[in-house]
Parts: C-alpha cells; sequence; structure tokens
C-alpha cells in the first residue's frame, strides 16, 4: 500500500535572492491547503476517486491565487502587456486528461482544465473557447487586466529594455548562447498518489515574459509538461517551454523508469541533464513513480519544490537543499 | 549510409469503398511531388539541411491541396462550420520544431510551421497569431469558406444529424462503445530520412468532423501527432486525436524502439494495439526508425499509406495489403 504523498514544484528559473521567501511561503502554504483531501482518504474511506484530483486542484488553485508565482494572478504577460494562461491536468488510471490554452480573464485555468476533462468529449480547447468553457461552467469573468501584477509589468519592461539593447531575449538559439537559456518560469505544478496508487498530475502557467500573443508552451502538453500513468509514475514540469516541448521531457522522464528500471530521482536527474546537454534550454521535473519513489530535478539555477508526506514537509529551492517542517505548525 | 525513403500517410479510419481510389491517387501524387528532393541529393549534394525537410514540406502540400485528405482544402468543419487547422514539422537532428493549431483561411499551414521553425523564438503559435504570421511571412489570405468542400460540408450535415438522432458523436467514451471509436480523421503525414540518416516529420489536419470550435487534437503536438530524433526515429500518427494525445503515441513508439531494441514495425504494431486496449479510440502510425527501418500499423479499420524506396512506390488501406508500382511509370 503506498504512502500518500502530495509533491509540488513552484518554478524553476533564475530566481533571486529577494524572491525566495515568497516561494517557500506559497508552497507551504499549497501544501496546507490540499494536504487534508489525500489524509481524508485515509481516516474517512470516501470514493476513491477524487482524492488525488482534488489535492492536485487545491494545490494549484492556492499558487494560482499567489503572485509569487507565474500562474493566474502574477501571470507574466506576452509583448501585447496581456495574460495568456495555459494548464493540463492529467489522472493515471484511465489517462484522462484536460488541457487549456491561451485563456484569459479567469482565475484558475487548472479548474477550467478538470472541467474540460470531466467532459470527456475533447482533451484540448485553446482560445475564447477556453474562456467562453469556463464562463459556462462557472468561472467568474475578471474585468481585462485584474490578473497583472506591478511585478508583472516591470519583468515585461525589463524585457523590452534588454530586447532594445539587442539582449538575445528569446532563450532560443540556445545551442549558441548557455547563459541567456534561463527564463524566469515559474509555472506551478503537482503531483498526488493516494493510498490506491492512484496518480494524478496538474501543471499551470502564464508562460514566458514577452512572449509572442498565441504562443503555447508545454505547460498544457501531455507528455511534455504533465503526464500521468498509473502503471509508471505521474511528472510535472517547468522551465523553458520550447525546450521542453522539443525534447518530451515528461515522457522522456517515465519511459526511463519503465523500460530501463530508474527510480523517479534517476530518472529525473539523467532526463533533465540529457535535455540540456541536447538543447541547450534548461527545466526542472518532480516525479513520483509507480511504487510511490520521489524525484526532484533541475537544471536550471533555481526550482522551487516541497511535500508532505508522513506529518512532515520538506522543501528547498537550490540544488542539494532540503529544509523541513512539521506539516502541524 | 540509410537508403534514402519517404514514407507518407493520408489518414486512418473508417474509409469507405467510395474514397479509396481517390487516396490511392493523392498518395501516390505526394510522393512523386516529393521523391525527387531525396533523390537529388544523391545525385548532386546540396545542403544536407534540407533534403528530408523539403521532401516532407512537398509531400504534406501535396496532400493539403487534395480533397481525398482532411487537411487544406477539403480540411473538415467544427459545429461552426468553420475550418480550424493544425499542423507540426520536426527535425530529428537538432529537435527543432514548428507547430501551429487553430489556423484558418490559409492553405498550407506545414508550411507556416516550416516558418515557425525557422524563426526559432518559439515552437508552437495557436489562433490568429498562427494565420499572421502566415499573412507576414509569405501564405496568401483565402476567403472565408474557400477551403470548404461539399464533402466537408455532408460531414458536417450527417454528424449533426446522427447527434439530432442521440447517437454517440463523441468518440470519446471509448471504453463503452467500441464500434463508435473510429471517427472519419483523414489527417495527412510524411517521414523522411536522406542519405545521412536525417529524420524530418510532418503533419498537417483539419482535426474531426463536428468538433467544438477551439478544439486542439494530437497533430500540432509534439511526441503525439509528430516527433522525431535521429538517434531513434521518426513517427507521424492519424487517428483519433484525444486518444493518441492522451497516449503520446509517437514517442511511446519512440521509446520501444530505443528502449526495448523493437524493430520500427513491432513497436508501432505493439503501441498501437496497446493504445487502443488502453483507452479504446483507434489510431496508426507511420515509423522510420535511426537505422532505415520502416514500422506502419493501425488500429483502425484502415489507413491510407504510401512510400518510395529504391525506385519503388508501396502503397496500400487495408490490413495486411501492399500494392506496388514502379515509381517512373
Amino acid at each position: 500500500m503506498p504512502r500518500p504523498v502530495l509533491l509540488i514544484h513552484g518554478g524553476a528559473g533564475d530566481i533571486t535572492d529577494a524572491r525566495v521567501a515568497g516561494k517557500f511561503k506559497g508552497i507551504k502554504e499549497a501544501l496546507r491547503a490540499a494536504w487534508h483531501h489525500l489524509e481524508e482518504q485515509e481516516e474517512v474511506p470516501k470514493s476513491d476517486k477524487d482524492c488525488a484530483l482534488d489535492a492536485v486542484e487545491a494545490a494549484v488553485r492556492s499558487m494560482e491565487l499567489d503572485e509569487a508565482f507565474n500562474a493566474g494572478y502574477g501571470a507574466c504577460l506576452n509583448t501585447d502587456q496581456q495574460v495568456e494562461m495555459e494548464a493540463s491536468l492529467m489522472e493515471g488510471r484511465n489517462l484522462r486528461a484536460g488541457c487549456v490554452t491561451l485563456l484569459q480573464d479567469v482565475m484558475h485555468p487548472i479548474t477550467v482544465a478538470r472541467r474540460l476533462m470531466e467532459k470527456q468529449r475533447h482533451v484540448f480547447i485553446g482560445g475564447s473557447a477556453a474562456q467562453q468553457l469556463a464562463l459556462s461552467t462557472g468561472s467568474e469573468r475578471l474585468r481585462p487586466g485584474a490578473l497583472i501584477t506591478d511585478s508583472a509589468k516591470q519583468a515585461l519592461h525589463e524585457f523590452k529594455q534588454q530586447q532594445a539593447a539587442g539582449i538575445d531575449t528569446t532563450y532560443a538559439r540556445t545551442e549558441l548562447d548557455d547563459a541567456r537559456t534561463d527564463p524566469k518560469g515559474d509555472t506551478v505544478g503537482a503531483v498526488a498518489m493516494d493510498r490506491h496508487g492512484h496518480i494524478v498530475v496538474g501543471t499551470s502557467t502564464g508562460g514566458i515574459t514577452g512572449k509572442w500573443p498565441g504562443r503555447i508552451g508545454d505547460t498544457p502538453l501531455l507528455g511534455c509538461g504533465t503526464y500521468a500513468d498509473n502503471t509508471i509514475g505521474g511528472v510535472s514540469t517547468t522551465g523553458h517551454g520550447e525546450t521542453i516541448m522539443r525534447y518530451n521531457l515528461a515522457q522522456r522522464i517515465l519511459a526511463a523508469i519503465q523500460h530501463k528500471g530508474l527510480s523517479a530521482q534517476a530518472a529525473a536527474d539523467q532526463e533533465c541533464q540529457l535535455m540540456t546537454k541536447r538543447i541547450g534550454g534548461t527545466g526542472g521535473a518532480i516525479v513520483v513513480d509507480h511504487i510511490g519513489g520521489l524525484g526532484i530535478s533541475f537544471t536550471s539555477h533555481r526550482m522551487a519544490w516541497g511535500y508532505v508526506q508522513d506529518g512532515i514537509i520538506h522543501y528547498g529551492i537550490d540544488h542539494n537543499e532540503m529544509l523541513q517542517e512539521p506539516f502541524t505548525t
């Protein structure tokens, strides 16, 4: 019987020292907001179906509300000064999923992804259709600009200054210029396994600052930003979306677990490193394998992460860092 | 030194007898329109870079022009009677890619995908931004409705009649009702390997008849509809997009080649069958592995395919069918 676990991340990239405290606060809040869904299952068995799903949705919603993360409120801006959000959610039992992209003016993309999944007609929708689904299924329409923070405006301003100064802001010619491949991607994600070994994964993002309108990243793509398969494991990724998409990072990690028998940690380490070596861009992943093993790995400078298991919150942001505190404080 | 090969498909699904001749004609025309790019490389070495890419683009463009296929002209209609197209293109040498979705009123989505790839800023764009890229890089804006054929209108009419009659048209509850899981998806795709072992893959589609506006399928998603990695192989898929996306069909086939040492054919057979067994929806794939081995497999009733190698066109549409004719007729 696996021990339930909730493992989350709050984005990989160049995270300045000034932002570390806010990341840690948000990670711990999200874990505390979501863990009870998995714990309740142990004490009062309710439907097997929804515990891991509820936990993932709750954790991601908590980070979507928190401007320390690039998802929901505080999402980054495209070159038109607009927020276009993406999210995906996947259940490992039956490979059901819901994915949304180019979504505007709603608070919780992860919940829109869940509602799409539960409709079972399509898996992925984008643009105004995603917003219409959101509004017709209970999301509130926010006033245009409601998700935009001063910090996001400042980041776009800096991006445009760099562009004007001729600094490569594309993060694209990564083979040529490794130093420029570590974008401030603060995508959020969660992987939960319940006591029955059921795995659910969700990921949500605003993309990258200064992206073109209409740009789609890895976050809503199954096998790139998100994947869950109870027979192998679950993965949520973060980092340079174009790189992660081209490498199929989530699915490559799962293949290394499935076919090479690697642990979640070894698979995540191997594939994140191979990705960056091959393409140049950086990223990270959180992994729970089918026997409950955990993997946390990143080739970016930092990645905020945390998990709850057995009454302890573990968390960190630098390489080889693991802090702890009791879940109940 | 691998022998160059160009392997293409013209869609998997319920293809009626009346449509077989048109499919064969279109497959052979596409092969004849595209093969010279690979052959020229043998006779008059030009840049290594573009032969496989040019061949894939030319083959897909030929099928986008042909109303026997669901891509470009003749693409299927969504519930709003509109064409929304998708395409992706990937190079196996460096994992570069370009992907577009929700693209309207341009003739050749595969060419838009190529131009995006060559810009190297983003990998995937959707909606009006994709159309703007197309128009600003040389595509002609077609009048609204220019891509719509009588056959596509008829298919939508039949879809709506089935819906009105309460017949399940979603292809979604596939676990429950296998007989309804074989949509008329006539997506097109091409996999080329040049004499240097460089692999390029492209895929283009109109999606599925009666889809919601804004629905995104597997075709533009790397690892689902398209993937190319010179060290493993290249795959283009076709069939029920939601199923293929949830299973990550292209990447699962490549993982079976990479990690289990399966041939292209064995890997394609295994993963198409596992996909349909696990999720219920049907689909097919064409595969060229890193040593030039070919795989052609489908769990749908039919899949139109063809390839050129050593002066012979091989083609088929039913299970266990292989027809041949000389390339030069």
